[in-house]
C-alpha cells in the first residue's frame, strides 16, 4: 500500500472535499462524502452523500460515470471517507465500488465506524485494487469531525460559538449584547449553526434573549434541531423556540405535567440529574446527543452555560467571533472555576483566523481531542 | 505630475521601505527613511537613514552610487518620504538631489514638517525632475507614523501592548499574569519596544511586577526611555527601572527633595496635573512626549492606566497578543467607564492578524486618526 501522495492525488481529493462541502447541512447524521472518479486527468463520474436514505458519495459518481458513458474500469476513485462495507439503509458501497473495477482508490481517512472500520479497504485490496490512504487526511477530518467523534468515542464534536469584544466582554452591564459584532460574522454564525445537528443554549439565554434558535439566512433545506439545558424545567411555556419544530429540554426535575404540555408543542424533555441539585449532568448529556445520532453540537450560550461545559471538558472547538471594540467592564465570557495557577487552564490550538467584515473569528481546538481523532481515521493505514 | 504608479514603481518603493524598515531602532527623532537609485532595472545605489547627525537615506543612497561608480544622472530616486528641503544637522537632501540630475523621483508620502511640506518636492519639479507621489503610501506611513504624527499634529503615536487570554483576561485573580503567552509573543513584544521612543507604564504595575522597562532579546544600540504615569508620586526609589537609563516620572504632586533624590537617579520628574486631584493630565503628557521630539509610545500597563488612556482618547492602537486559552473570572484588560450604549464604545479597525507560536497577535488603529494623517502626508500630491 502506498502512502505517498502524489500533487494530482491532492488535487483531486481536494476536489471530493469541496464536493462533501456543498452537502455540509445535509446528510446527518450520516457523514459527509465526496467522490471524484479520474482517469489520465479527466473526470469521469462525481458526487457528494445524498440525504439519509439516499445513495452515498461512491455511487453517485459511479451513477454520473455511468450517465456519461464512460468505463471506470482502471480509474482512479477519490473518496473522502473509506467506502462502507455494511448494509445500513443502502447497500454497502464497496460492492459498486468492486464491481466498477478501478485500478486505484485513493482514499482520504479511514471510517471508525464498527462495522466499517477498515473492512472496506480490505475487501479492496483483497480484489488486487491498489489503495492509498491519508490524502488530505486533517481536511476530511475536520469535515466530519462530529460523525469520526460519534463513531470513535462515542460523543459528538461540541463547538461553542462566542461573540465579544477585543478584551473578551460579550455584553454591556446593563445586558445589551445584540450586534456586538457585525452583519457578515452574524451571517457565518447561521452558516455554523446550519452545518451542526443542534442548537445549544441554556435558561439564562432563553430568559434574556428569548431566543428563536433556528437557522436563518442561509439557504439550507434543513433546520437543525433545538436544545436547551434546564436544571430547574423553569423554561417558559411560551418561549420563541417552540415553534413547531422539535425541542430539547434537558434537565434535572421531573414533572410530568410539564413534560405533557411540552410535548404538545414538540419538546421532548431528558432528565439527566447530575450530583449538585437541579444542575444536568453535562457530560451526560452529550453522550446522550452521541446516541441519538447527533454528530455536531453547536453551543451558543451565555457566560454560566459556557463555562459549565468548558469546565466539564465538553467543549472540543471554539468558535470566537472577536469585534473591534473595548467594552471594559462589562460581561464576561464565560463563568469558570477559579484557577490558582495558569497550567490549570484548558489551552486550545488555534486552527484559523479570518476578517468577517470588521471582526474577527477564530477558530481554536482542544488538541489532544484532535490528535485522538487523528489517530483513530489513521488506523486502517496501519492495517 | 504623475499618480498612477506602474508595477515597477511599486517594486522599488518596496525595496526602499525594506531598507527604511532595517533602521527601525535608530533613527528616532529622525524619521526611518529608505531610497534606492535604479536606472534600466538595475540598483546604482540605495541607503537609509543613519543615527541622528548622520547622513540621510538619500544622501547614503547617492554616496553608495559614488562608491560603485555609477553616475545618477537620468535615473530614477525612489524614497519612502519626502527629501528635506532645510538645513537641520545636516544640509538639504534636496540640494544633493539636484545636484545628482536624477530624470524621475518617486516618493511615497509628503513630510508635514513645516520646514518641508511639499517644497522638497516643489524645488524637484522646478528643476524639471518628474515627481511621482503617493507610491506605497499606506506601508510608508505605517513606517513613520509616530513622525508624522508629531509633526502633523503635535502628538506622538500610541500604541497599547495588552496581553490576554481568548477571553480578555489579563491575570488570574491572584495576580499572576506572567507568561500567559508563549515566547515568540513576547520577543515580539520586545521588538514593538525596542522600536518605539519611551516605554510607558503605570504604577499598578511598579509595584507589582517591579519591571525594567528595557528591550530584552533584541539586537538594538539604542533602548527606548521609560516612563511612569505616578499620580500621586509614590514610586518607591529602589525600583528596578530606576537603573542608569532616564527613566520619566509624571506626577501629579510637587516634592521637591524626592525630585531631587531622583534626578540622581537619572530620573526627571514631570509635573503634569489633571483638573482630578493626584491625576495625571494624561493628553497633556502625549502633548509633552511630542515637544520633547518623542515619535512612538510603547504603553505597557495594567488595566487601570491602559482604560483611562482609553478614555482620554490617547491610543492610537492596539497591539494585542491573544493566548488560545480561557481563563473566566480573572482581571480584565482594560477598566473604563460604564457604557449604557454599545454606539459609545471606541471602535478600531483590524489591520493585522498574524500568529506568534500557539498565540495570535491581533494589531487595531482608530481609523479617523489614520485617515487624518493619509490626508496630511498626501497633501503635497495635490500641489
Amino acid at each position: 500500500m502506498t502512502t505517498v501522495s502524489p500533487p494530482d492525488d491532492i488535487y483531486w481529493m481536494r476536489r471530493a472535499l469541496a464536493l462533501a462541502d456543498r452537502v455540509l447541512f445535509t446528510t446527518a447524521p450520516n457523514p459527509r462524502v465526496g467522490c471524484v472518479i479520474v482517469r489520465d486527468g479527466r473526470v469521469l463520474g462525481e458526487g457528494a452523500t445524498q440525504p439519509p436514505g439516499g445513495p452515498h458519495a461512491e455511487i453517485c459518481a459511479l451513477r454520473d460515470a455511468q450517465h456519461r458513458n464512460e468505463s471506470v474500469e482502471g480509474a482512479t476513485m477519490y473518496v473522502t471517507l473509506e467506502p462502507c462495507s455494511h448494509f445500513g439503509r443502502t447497500p454497502p458501497c464497496v460492492d459498486a465500488v468492486l464491481a466498477a473495477r478501478p485500478a486505484r482508490v485513493v482514499v482520504a481517512i479511514g471510517d471508525p465506524n464498527p462495522l466499517v472500520n477498515g473492512q472496506g479497504l480490505a475487501r479492496l485490496r483483497e480484489a488486487g485494487i491498489e489503495v492509498v490512504t491519508g490524502v488530505c487526511a486533517e481536511e476530511a477530518l475536520a469535515v466530519n469531525a462530529g460523525f469520526i467523534s460519534r463513531m470513535s468515542r462515542g460523543l459528538p464534536w461540541v463547538w461553542m460559538k462566542m461573540a465579544a469584544s477585543l478584551d473578551g466582554r460579550s455584553a454591556l452591564h446593563n445586558g445589551m449584547s445584540q450586534w456586538i459584532t457585525g452583519p457578515e460574522a452574524r451571517a457565518d454564525g447561521h452558516h455554523w449553526r446550519a452545518r451542526s445537528c443542534v442548537v445549544l443554549t441554556g435558561m439564562g439565554t432563553v430568559l434574556k434573549d428569548d431566543p428563536q434558535l433556528n437557522v436563518r439566512g442561509v439557504d439550507t433545506p434543513r433546520q437543525p434541531r433545538k436544545a436547551v439545558v434546564d436544571g430547574r424545567f423553569e423554561i417558559p411555556e411560551g418561549a420563541r423556540l417552540f415553534d413547531g419544530a422539535e425541542v430539547i429540554v434537558f434537565t434535572a426535575r421531573e414533572d410530568a405535567a410539564k413534560v405533557a404540555r411540552l410535548a404538545d408543542k414538540n419538546a421532548r424533555v431528558v432528565v439527566l440529574p447530575a450530583q449538585a441539585p437541579d444542575r444536568v449532568d453535562l457530560p451526560a448529556m452529550m453522550r446522550w446527543f452521541a446516541q441519538e445520532q447527533f454528530n455536531e453540537v453547536h453551543v451558543e450560550a451565555g457566560a454560566g452555560l459556557s463555562g459549565a461545559l468548558v469546565a466539564a471538558g465538553c467543549v472540543d472547538e471554539l468558535l470566537l467571533y472577536l469585534a473591534p471594540v473595548l467594552l471594559g467592564d462589562a460581561a464576561g465570557m464565560v463563568r469558570l472555576p477559579m484557577l490558582e495557577h495558569l497550567d490549570a487552564a484548558q489551552r486550545y490550538e488555534i486552527i484559523d483566523a479570518a476578517r468577517l467584515g470588521a471582526d474577527m473569528r477564530l477558530r481554536a481546538r482542544v488538541p489532544g481531542t484532535w490528535r485522538q481523532l487523528m489517530q483513530r481515521v489513521a488506523l486502517p493505514a496501519l492495517a
